[in-house]
C-alpha cells in the first residue's frame, strides 16, 4: 500500500512537472513552433519529445537546429525543475555546448538529459546556497525509433539566484 | 564602366543567391517558424537574419536554440551556395559543433559564417572532385545591435556528392 501510495504521489508530481514545463515551452515562440513537450521526468532523467513534421529539414529528416534546441531545453528544463524542487527560484542560462550529429533521424524526436558524469547535485546546491550561483554540466542525447543515438550534447549551464 | 557592370552583375548574383536561400529556408518548417532569411553574401561571408519576436525565450532575449540554429544554417548555406557556384550538386550535413553563448541578445538576430581559419576552398573542392566527399570547418557568430559578439560556433560539415 505504501509503495502504491508513493508511486501515485510520484505520478502526480510528474504530471505537475510536465504541465509546468509545457507551459514554459508554449510561451517561447520558437519552442512552441517546434512543438517540444515534456515526456516525463524520473528524478534522474528528463525526457522531451517533438514531432518530426514541425522539425524537418530539406532532406526529410530532423533539422540539426531542432536537435540542438531540444537537447539544450532538456538540460535547461532538468536544472530549472531540480532547483524548484529545492525551493529555489533560479535563472538557468546555457553557457556553451558541444553537439555531435551521428545519424539522420526520420522519425519523431525524443531527447533525454541528465547530470553529466562526475557532476554532483549536492555540490551544485551548496554553491547556489552559499554564493547565489553555480555551474552545472549536463549530458543530453536524442534517440531514434529503435534506440539508436542520433545526436549527443555536453553543455555547461550557469545558475544564478536562489 | 566595366567596374560598374561587374558590380551590377555581382548584385544580381547576390539577389539570386538570397532568393535561393530564402526558398530553402521557407521550405523547412522550423526555419520558417524562426523567420530566418538571407542578409547577403559577399563571397567570403554569408549573413542571415531573423527577428527577435520569433526567437525569444522566457527571459525576453534570444533563445539559445535559435542562436545555434541560425549559425548552423549560415555555415550550411555558405557551403551549399559555394558548391553550387562550382557547378556541383552536393549534400551538406553538419557533423559536430561547439557553441559559446557569450551575451544575452535583446534585439534581432544577425549571424555570419565563413570558412574557419586555416581552411582552404581549393583543397575542399579537390577532395569533392576526386573522392566525391569532403570535410569543411566553418566559423560562425551572432552579432548584437552594436556589433557585440553574442555567440560563436565552430562546426564541421560533411559534403557528399558532386
Amino acid at each position: 500500500m505504501d509503495h502504491e501510495h508513493n508511486r501515485m504521489e510520484a505520478t502526480g508530481m510528474s504530471t505537475t512537472r510536465d504541465a509546468q514545463l509545457d507551459a514554459w515551452f508554449a510561451a517561447m515562440p520558437p519552442v512552441a513552433a517546434m512543438d517540444i513537450r515534456s515526456a516525463g521526468h524520473d528524478g534522474e532523467v528528463l525526457r522531451l519529445r517533438a514531432p518530426l513534421a514541425a522539425n524537418v529539414n530539406d532532406k526529410a529528416c530532423a533539422f540539426g537546429g531542432s536537435l540542438a534546441s531540444i537537447m539544450t531545453l532538456a538540460g535547461w528544463g532538468w536544472l530549472t525543475m531540480r532547483t524548484l524542487e529545492d525551493g529555489r527560484k533560479v535563472d538557468v542560462y546555457v553557457a556553451d555546448s558541444q553537439v555531435r550529429y551521428l545519424l539522420p533521424l526520420f522519425g519523431d524526436l525524443l531527447a533525454e538529459a541528465r547530470l553529466a558524469h562526475g557532476q554532483d547535485w549536492t555540490t551544485i546546491a551548496r554553491s547556489l546556497a552559499e554564493r547565489g550561483r553555480a555551474r552545472a554540466t549536463m549530458r543530453a542525447r536524442v534517440l531514434g525509433p529503435e534506440g539508436a543515438v542520433i545526436a549527443t550534447m555536453d553543455a555547461r549551464f550557469a545558475l544564478m539566484g536562489g
